[in-house]
């Protein structure tokens, strides 16, 4: 079973929006077995439009278009549909009456134009629109082949793709296994690392080709492992893929931070929430960053105090009593943890220093040396604040994110071992 | 002159990397005048590029293929271009000489595969690589037509479109005009209202056609107006877009902060810079972030003293010494100003808290209420420190990143009266 995607929208040519809906879509496929082999872009012109269709459908067994299902003059994917149906446009009095009552209800007259949202080629099927005046979605059969149309508003098209699309696919494609797939999130290795300690693991795995395993290096993300399991069911796929976890998070231990969309500051607010504690910073390179990461998760503020972003030296010896001197050394990065923590009244104190370039600062230490923090209160023992130093890549904005990381990532093992 | 875009690589069509090469070349295309209806994504196999290559090139006058130049097994970009120029590959002996040099200098051996970027289609010219060690861009004529091909990694892909594909195209295209393009950056008015207050100006722009203006809403990059002037040359190009720019900047006024790729971070901090002023924050809802987008800008140390987030509402009250009562209200904003002035030592405080959401704060206080505080110190007069309210649209990162333009630009504003 091969699926290609065609997305619509001349603002796709012209470099106005990025495509990120075929991205999404070609994952989806890959996870649940279908091959997708081409993806195509085109603008809001019917010939253009008819020709894409054509080419995809004779080379795939379906296809998936994205976007121009609005009610406006430029949406016109149904015409092109029902173009290579060799069909007409008909009104699914269904879809028309919804969209007449969310007018009416409102006490609004509805323009004539969006009664267009309710018209489908001859032979095709809506898929109700989940959310009333969004665009309905289509399915179209076109001899043994099919078209789906979804919306190009990215959480539309996932609604419809997921409720629809997929299970329609593999239903045609014959699909008996299920496939689940799960993402397991690392920090403190690198990608050559990992592979190394996965190597005899992945032998195995290859050898009977089920479940599979694949990495992905994702910047402030972590590095990703993936595990994708497939089963006769849905219990025997999830019962091997649990399976599979277990050994690959033996063999990894404690770098496995989070688990699918989990990042490293939930991990660490949920981890510091379980035990009662709250976290205060202190950000030098960072900016704020950290701090910024951590309020994207909504509720932070239970555990969350605040963050001292004390980017000229001076305020790192007068707000949080950093001894005067370098301030890119160890000894530095735990005092501004131990500030943190005693100025924001938190019971942990995480800070980092360094330097995020281009090239060496004033002092001619190197971009990309950075100097991690931790004060854990009486949690971590007599010994004090502690703090150890890293070599960091990139640019300016990566040095400074992977600082972010590195740095949540040691909280992290840190409260586990103080456990 | 018609030219399509071919991205190559099967991780792109897994969704593991989102093509923005794609868009950018677009962008780059329409900049010139030349019309791009079609852009395709393939994976690394030999056949199903030449398809792709084929479909292209038969509708269009040139190609430009993005990817599939590196030393791997996999990058068999230069395979399918000679495909279809149906000819060999050939070692191009000066790129071969260049890369053995790489390594010799350095100290290292060669492997052998390396050898493999500098082979060519036989009758193909290379670009050659700026940086040593990249992998070189191709011309390959096909009849009258043509193919480029660039590397995937986006900076050399961006190095060798400029100075390379875009010079050649102009030139086969015969295009004696010139086009120059400068965007506005604006923010403190709705794209409704941007229309509005531009409405009749774009109506004489309409009527002779050159040069265009067209908006586009980027989020916390502000709301943009990009103007576009084609010429006989580029001094008469120039001409008119600089004569545009003015016209549209009478009519905008100081909504304009920025040009091109200036941010409202940029423009804050030249402004401070030129007078000598240095910048203290204090940030509730934005946990940070207004702190590390002006740390993105390198360079900032000079003004930046850093940001005390006071995420807490204690964290207001014990080290920006706000009065304790309620925090999201104009008086604490106005407060926070002051305090982030007065402890991190700056000329000027800015200061934003607010409500991100998702659902109103335990007061009651809707999402997306937010208040700005600005202390100017003896810049600002007798009045003191000042705060407003704006109410912002959009999903919890939304506000906070409409809280961070908002609140810089409120600033900006403020200097340029203080003036």
């Amino acid at each position: 079973m091969r699926c290609e995607v065609v997305a619509i929208g001349s603002e796709l040519l012209l470099g106005q929006i990025v495509d990120t809906n075929s991205s999404w879509i070609g994952e989806q496929l890959a996870l649940v077995g279908i091959d997708s082999h081409f993806q195509t872009k085109v603008g809001d012109n019917l010939g253009r439009m008819v020709q894409a269709l054509e080419i995809a459908l004779g080379r795939s067994d379906a296809v998936i278009v994205c976007g121009g299902l609005g009610p406006t003059q430029d949406d016109i994917t149904k015409e092109a549909i029902a173009k290579v149906m060799g069909v007409d446009l008909e009104l699914d009095d269904e879809i028309a009456a919804r969209i007449e009552h969310m007018f009416t209800s409102r006490g609004r007259r509805m323009p004539m134009n969006n009664l267009r949202q309710a018209e489908i080629p001859v032979g095709a099927t809506a898929i109700r629109d989940p959310q009333p005046g969004t665009a309905p979605g289509i399915i179209a059969p076109v001899g043994d082949k099919v078209i789906y149309a979804t919306p190009g508003v990215p959480s539309e098209m996932k609604e419809i793709m997921a409720g629809a699309v997929i299970p329609d696919l593999i239903k045609r494609a014959g699909i008996s296994a299920t496939i689940v797939s799960r993402t397991l999130r690392t920090w403190g290795e690198s990608e050559s690392g990992l592979a190394e300690r996965l190597a005899g693991r992945v032998a195995v795995l290859d050898r009977v080709g089920n479940p599979t395993l694949a990495y992905l290096a994702s910047g402030i993300e972590g590095i990703k492992v993936r595990l994708t399991a497939k089963g006769a069911d849905e219990a025997e796929a999830h019962a091997l893929l649990l399976a599979e976890e277990a050994e690959v998070r033996a063999i990894l231990g404690d770098i496995v931070f989070g688990v699918d969309d989990e990042t490293i500051e939930h991990s660490v607010l949920s981890l510091l929430r379980d035990r009662g504690l709250t976290l205060g910073l202190a950000e030098s390179l960072t900016g704020g960053m950290m701090g910024s990461r951590i309020c994207d998760v909504p509720g932070a503020s239970d555990v969350f105090r605040g963050s001292i972003v004390s980017y000229a030296a001076e305020v790192k010896f007068s707000i949080l009593g950093v001894p005067e001197g370098p301030v890119v050394t160890a000894d530095a990065a735990a005092a501004m943890a131990a500030g943190a923590r005693r100025v924001l009244g938190a019971d942990v104190g995480v800070a980092v220093t360094g330097v995020a370039g281009p090239g060496p600062d004033e002092d001619g230490v190197e971009a990309g040396t950075v100097f991690v923090g931790l004060d854990l209160g009486p949690l971590g023992g007599e010994a004090g604040p502690e703090a150890f130093e890293v070599k960091l890549p990139g640019s300016r904005l990566q040095i400074r994110q992977f600082s972010v990381i590195t740095a949540l990532s040691a909280l992290r093992t840190r409260l586990l071992l103080a456990h």
